[in-house]
């Protein structure tokens, strides 16, 4: 049996084939056009779906299920989507949409959730029971796996690990709270540290690499000047780190998984990123002689998000 | 079938017969004496389980299970418990000194763990699959129970709810760490704080009510002031109760549980705080018109370290 994985973003929608061991067998995708509304995308979903199924050579009947992930979460209880906010929807009836066109079992998972799931099958992480991934990006997302299986809590509204509180009063966001962690562990986070660094230290590379306009400074930015030994970038990176752990101490005391994998933008870091992570966590876990939760970097990349997906189903 | 359930902690040993519904049919207690090391404790820990057998008119073909709840946690790995801060013990073959006098099979839990797990079986989460329970003591314990189970995380490093950093630099904590979440969320925080509002405000009642002797302040006093309007009381009230309230959110955010159970002493506020977590904890939380966990008093009290610890073994 093959499955159907699809990627919901607000640029494109992706859908590939893939089989029992999470393997793309082949790709299709179309512009989401958001603008149109949830209607249309949902039945260019359903006709990406058929296209992918032809174009692998199978019919529907070798199909065991669809699956999708959306950056969103959907009701437990109803099946249908809440709320797509970059996507504009709002209780959008996905699967009974798609089964309109397509009678088979589909499900549905947040873009995060569906990536963890990925790098649980055929990625990094894969095989081990319990595992925690986070996209370090735009936001930070979070995705959890229970005993090989995605866990999305009582009410379909957990793994939100990017809405941790760990500065209190701090930098107001987009929930509504303070200080939540994808204020200071995102991407967007890194920039505005970077930002804040090259202003005051104009003679900084951080600075100098984008010729004084520091609106052109990305994570990649700061990442490369203090790869190169930069003072201001790597203060920067450094605090950068150290709000990292916080929630990555506050993951492993609270479900102490066998894996955390950093995916998203600023994982592209690499080793980098990883022995500054290793250099601080240890000093800050609870159990200071107990193992606890290896740090990986995410392997699957793009691909994530339809294998994970398709693996909903399996 | 019955079970012995222990409540192991550093002034006493509690022992108690419980049946399958988490009911105690008797009791036995001694004093812990911690100074005399780990071997005595766990030999009196046996002879209490053979006492509380034959008191309920059991023999040892009745007992299914003993299982014992400890401020401390185990290596899943070994069985061993690595340590037991409050009773200075350090790798303690707890389950191979227990089985030399008595050949059934023991579990171990930790203290909040159990706790949790006695209230979701015959406390205030009964029949719940997916609880937190917090102690809001000395410091902030916690239990967590998936699916029915007890969970402890893959290293049995888990559920250390208080160690959550909440306020990144905040107040140091025993943990090496600052900012954890017990530094604002136990009942220490809660004194602490009405202390230094009694300094500032000699004229307000948590001051007047310990005649100005601020060592005399316990969580009690606050508490017992805010309730009777006084103002300095109140702000104390209000901003700990913010602070339990970004905990209750990261919970929420992170694993979504059906239920939270707020146990220990702070907890003894009853509806007062009830109330006070119920205004402020629906604008904190992310997915505002979702169902999220309904926060309860625990209400097994001192049993549940008994109730809990039999019913590892269930």
């Amino acid at each position: 049996m093959v499955y159907v994985g699809i990627d919901l973003g607000g640029t494109s929608i992706k859908a590939g084939l893939v089989d029992e061991q999470g393997k793309i067998l082949c790709k299709a995708t179309c512009p989401t056009l958001v603008e149109r509304g949830a209607r249309p995308v949902v039945d260019d979903m359903a006709k990406l779906s058929l296209e992918v199924i032809e174009k692998g050579g199978y019919t529907l009947d070798d199909v065991k299920a669809i699956g999708v992930g959306l950056p969103g979460i959907q009701d437990p209880r109803t099946g249908i989507v809440p709320f797509c906010t970059n996507l504009y929807w709002h209780e959008v009836p996905v699967i009974e949409w798609m089964q309109e066109t397509i009678n088979k079992p589909i499900y549905i998972g947040n873009d995060a959730t569906v990536a963890g799931l990925a790098e649980s099958v055929a990625g990094v992480s894969a095989g081990i029971e319990n595992s925690v991934f986070l996209t370090l990006g735009t936001g930070v997302g979070g995705g959890i796996v229970l005993g090989g299986k995605v866990y999305s809590g009582t009410n379909g509204v957990g793994s939100e690990l990017g809405h941790m509180i760990t500065v209190i009063d701090g930098e107001l966001c987009t929930c509504g709270n303070r200080g939540c962690w994808e204020r200071y562990a995102s991407a967007t986070a890194l920039i505005r540290m970077g930002r804040e660094a090259a202003e005051k230290h104009p003679e900084s590379r951080i600075a100098a690499s984008v010729n004084g306009r520091l609106d052109d400074i990305t994570a990649k930015t700061v990442i490369d000047a203090a790869k190169a030994g930069d003072e201001a970038a790597n203060e920067v990176f450094e605090r950068y780190v150290y709000y990292l752990c916080a929630g990555l101490v506050n993951i492993i005391n609270f479900i102490d998984p066998e894996v955390i994998v950093l995916g998203g933008g600023v994982s592209h870091a690499g080793q980098f990123l990883l022995d500054a992570v290793n250099r601080r966590l240890p000093s800050m876990v609870f159990y200071k002689t107990m193992p606890y939760a290896r740090v990986a970097l995410a392997t699957l990349g793009n691909d994530a998000g339809i294998i994970g997906a398709a693996m909903l189903g399996r």
